[in-house]
């Protein structure tokens, strides 16, 4: 069989999982969840692989030659209504690949929540592996109905108590490569069917706290209002012009919640979060630096108090010149590659890659979308990029 | 016993239903409004008069004498996290007017769901009275849990089907008067506890669609992108300028609601609502044409769809004259009034005077803060209310 046939084969079991009509939904600790666990359990029996479960939830499919081995895979979790290869793609290209790498010592990989969808809590399962989980503050965050994490992961088998033992863990690997599909139009535009990452962006995830007074939404005179949705819009609206004036960087208002959200009511209180990105810390510290400025003159116009802090961040990382080497020689071998990718997202191999040697290869897709269903990627190029795995990885090993 | 510790001993009962630490809630159709009920059908026995509830589910406390009677009343149902006196003032008084005005045949009257806060449904109650309301379209609408209303009415024990039956009961009214906090601080810069309502201001509720793309916060370039919240921003900001623009004028974006409100993904669709409300509907409909214009740039530059309707409105209401006269002679004689109020918000009793002779008389409320527990009123200012209404429905009867 084909690379890129086994490959379909084995994405068949795994994609259907929570589709919907809106696009594929897997949280972290749900049922949904559980069913793709099934299926990564089945696939590692297919290729003489054992499961193991980590102290964070995350499974390892291990090889029989004793630890440290390489690393190869991705999660299952996905966003709300996201696509169907984010994440699901490298793990099920992280089996072919050791189908296709006998005699290398490999172990497949599925990393808890790297999402974060659920708890806000992004690159869960690779964070508690390099001892960055705050592990308290984690357990504390709880979903949309309430539920805190500690009930989720208790309920889905997992010990919370353990999380904290999940580190020792680390020692198990080697080094960790992941393939994932491209997340801009950068491979299409290009022409290519995959690409290395040279680095993960600066990211900075602010949480934007507005505070007014409720009041009549027909009655107060406009002098006497203290409208914490009409200032949070001047924010918004601040932040992305802001943003816009510095050099690849992007800054986006994702989710917003307002009270109390009634026709006829003043807004409240608004609670918003901003996603920043940029190739630099400098360049996110300088935007920071204006957006308080700007929020400080907001607050005093509309008689509102604005507080902002740093949810959650990433300094960013520049994947290991060794694995990068060895991709990209591969990559040439197979007559595809482009280096240097600059990727603007969180990834567990970034996460990884601060202790470890860790590299990430890219595969091309068409629509650019993703966290949406839009998101495209053909199983041919897919293909190449397990070639061009198996092959880096025979080098690196 | 005065009439102010009358009224306070009425109140008593009525206050803590559906009181807690962010202010009173008493939706339609719910455990809160049903005790409020109870309480309606104790002040009615205590005054002597019979309880009947019409078929929208207004409670009538109807006197002996054959209809047509002239109504008092208010509306026992809150916004979320609402003022304590908004609507159960109203109710209150007017037994406390039915107990001092022997001889006269009064009604008081309690309407259905005036604040509309939970199926987006204001003066249900006084609409169906008239004929105004739509019924199939009330009827399927449904509250943030997916509730529809007609299961919600039928759970409160009210007959849906009956529901088209309700503008037989408008025939029982000579005319209603309605005593209500001011929502504004009218009355405390006038210095006046009570002064009567020359008309209700137009007023228009728009929902407006923006209809952009979900794609990674991070990976898409800001070019490609199409978010929805970003264009919802610069609607709101818009909104608010151009009313600022307008003599007397006021919007407000008092609710919003973000899909799919993810931490990392670019908003995809955002569905907003904007209060509108003028001295006239020309302003409104100036409003309209600016907004309308400033709307299409904001779509075009961020490559969004936006789309605004009219979700409900009023064209305002002149009270009757000889009502308002009867009022002001009133308060003229208890030395208290001050004439000639404009309105903004909404009433029952707006609604009754699209038929019958109507008018409002409203009570100081210091901090003129409304729908938000901060609002105040004083027993003695409210019992001067309750005098001036028993003179002025001698005159009216």
């Amino acid at each position: 069989m084909t690379i890129a046939a086994a490959l379909a084969r084995r994405l068949e079991g795994l994609v259907p999982i929570g589709l919907g009509p809106q696009g594929t939904t897997r949280l972290a600790w749900t049922p949904e969840l559980a069913q793709a666990e099934a299926w990564f359990a089945a696939q590692a029996a297919d290729v003489g692989l054992e499961v193991q479960r980590d102290p964070a939830g995350s499974l390892w499919a291990c090889p029989p030659p004793p630890a440290p081995w390489w690393g190869v895979g991705s999660h299952l979790d996905s966003v709300r209504d996201g696509g169907r290869h984010d994440g699901a793609l490298g793990v099920a290209a992280g089996f072919e690949i050791a189908a296709r790498s006998e005699g290398l010592p490999l172990a497949v990989l599925a990393f808890t929540d790297e999402e974060g969808a659920r708890f806000n809590t992004p690159t869960f399962g690779s964070r508690a592996l390099v001892g960055r989980l705050d592990v308290a503050d984690a357990l504390a965050r709880t979903d949309d109905e309430g539920v805190t994490l500690a009930d989720a992961m208790a309920g889905a088998g997992v010990d919370p108590g353990g999380l904290a033992g999940a580190p020792a863990w680390l020692d198990r690997l080697r080094g960790f490569v992941e393939l994932h599909i491209d997340q801009t139009r950068d491979l299409e535009v290009a022409g290519a069917p995959v690409g290395v990452v040279r680095a993960l962006a600066s990211r900075r995830r602010l949480r934007i706290d507005v505070e007014g007074h409720a009041d009549h939404a027909g009655t107060t005179r406009g002098a006497d209002r203290h409208d914490a949705l009409a200032a949070a819009a001047r924010v918004i609206v601040a932040a992305g012009e802001l943003a816009a004036g510095e050099l690849e960087m992007v800054a986006t208002a994702s989710r917003i919640v307002v009270e109390p959200n009634a026709f006829t009511t003043v807004p409240r209180h608004v609670r918003l979060w901003l996603d920043a990105r940029a190739p630099s810390g400098d360049a996110l510290d300088a935007w920071r630096r204006a957006l308080d400025a700007h929020a400080a003159e907001v607050a005093a116009a509309g008689g509102v108090q604005v507080a902002i802090l740093v949810e959650a961040g990433s300094a960013g990382v520049v994947f290991d010149g060794a694995v990068r080497d060895a991709l990209a020689v591969a990559a040439l071998r197979a007559g595809a590659g482009v280096a240097d990718l600059l990727c603007y997202a969180g990834h567990d191999a970034g996460v990884i890659g601060e202790r470890l040697p860790a590299g990430m290869l890219f595969v091309r897709n068409p629509t650019g979308v993703s966290h949406a269903p839009q998101e495209e990627v053909a199983v041919e190029d897919a293909a190449i990029g397990v070639q061009v795995m198996v092959d880096a990885l025979r080098t690196l090993a």
